[in-house]
This record gives structure tokens, C-alpha cells and sequence, in this order.
């Protein structure tokens, strides 16, 4: 199942910020209340309460209903959704590296045909374009 | 390489946004101008310009440097970063499918067992449990 436009730019939104992927890294190992969320951080309860509100509106936590010990869970549909979306592209990552070299290189002007004939043939063409 | 907590934060913020993510589809099959970038979208140029200007920051695309046609190219590597910090979730949302289920049932307090002896024992127990 593709994830919506909107539910893409929720998890996005919410992704961009070091402090929540790191709680999301924490309760990849299993879930944890506010408090022990907020322990590695050198933040105030309340500004790691704004961030898993964000977590929690993009739908990448939820929320334990016990009245004192609110448990945070991670959800990982929404991370799947905007990996799937990734992964479209990546051919283009994966071709890229071999075809950047040579494309660089044709944007400077020079030649980068390494084959026996070929490469003497366009060394001396090379060498004549220098004296243009 | 890992990308960086910066190029992370630039690269999700940059992708939060569906106009920008069908700038980056478009530019997936070659580069174009601004102004064929923005034909498709019902937008004016100021605007389409804004969004190349996020996408440049983000190292998502670069711009030529021709003075009239200023083509825009897609970078795929800050994507390949993206995609492998996703990666790290793919255990989750593999598992969690599997076990979702179960976990729903403990936490009604269900059986779920379904082999043959434990089933029965299971079944017992629960029994008891219940006259408890």
C-alpha cells in the first residue's frame, strides 16, 4: 500500500529533526515513557512532549492510555512508506556513481575514452582542439 | 558513508513537500529548465523558483551555469542517505506484521496459542484464570 501525499509529508516533516529520529532510534529497542525518553537529552519535558506530539500526529508513535505511565511505541508503517517512496530512485543512486566520472569529465572538455585505438585517436584530436 | 545529522535534517525537510517531491520525479528522467519544471504545476514561477532553492540547499539537485537556461539536475545521493537511514527500521516493519497480532491478543487477554497440547493446556489455564 503507497503511502498518501499528506501521510509522506507528515513522516518527512517529522523525520527532519535529529532530536526525534533519535527517540525513534530508542524505542526501535521498545517502548518508554516521557521520562525515560527525555533522560539522554538535555531538554525539558515539555519540548520532548512537542516533539512526540509531532511523532505522534505523523502516526510514528502511539500513545499507552494508562493515565500516569504513558508509554510511547514506535510505529513503523509510515517509515516503510517513505522508504518505498526512496527506493524509486534508487537506480538513479546506484548508476550515478559509475556515470558521474565520465560526465564530469565531458563537461570539462576532456576526453575519457580509454580504448586502444580510440584513446590515440582522440588524444590527437584533443591536442589539436589546445591549439584552437 | 553516513550522511550527517544536517544533510539528514536538510534532506526529510526538503522532502516534506509534494510539489517538491514531483520536481525531484520529473528530474529522475533528466534534467530540464525551470521552466519546464514548473509547466505542470499550477504555480508561478517566484514559487517554483522557492522550491529549487530548498531542493539546491538540500543537495538534492544542483543548477547549470549557463546564464539563460539554467538546467537542474537531480543529486540522488542525499536520497541514498535518506534511504539508508530508513533501512535501519526495516526489521520493525517486517516483524511488527507478524507479531501485531499476537501482541493485540495478550493484550485482551487471549489465547493465541494454536498447537495441538499447548492449546489445551492453554485452555485450561485460561479456564482457571477465569474463576479466579
Amino acid at each position: 500500500m503507497r503511502s498518501s501525499p499528506d501521510q509522506l509529508d507528515a513522516t518527512f516533516s517529522a523525520l527532519a529533526d535529529p532530536t526525534r529520529r533519535a527517540i525513534l532510534g530508542r524505542l526501535a529497542s521498545g517502548e518508554a515513557s516521557v521520562l525515560e525518553l527525555a533522560r539522554p537529552f538535555d531538554m525539558s519535558l515539555p519540548a520532548i512532549s512537542k516533539h512526540l506530539k509531532v511523532l505522534e500526529r505523523a502516526g510514528l508513535i502511539t500513545r499507552g492510555r494508562e493515565a500516569q505511565w504513558r508509554p510511547c511505541r514506535l510505529r513503523a508503517q509510515p517509515l516503510k512508506g517513505a522508504s518505498e517512496w526512496l527506493e524509486q530512485y534508487r537506480r538513479l543512486w546506484e548508476e550515478r556513481f559509475d556515470r558521474l566520472g565520465d560526465y564530469l569529465d565531458q563537461l570539462q572538455g576532456k576526453q575519457t575514452v580509454d580504448r586502444g585505438k580510440d584513446k590515440e585517436k582522440e588524444r590527437s584530436r584533443h591536442d589539436r582542439d589546445r591549439k584552437d
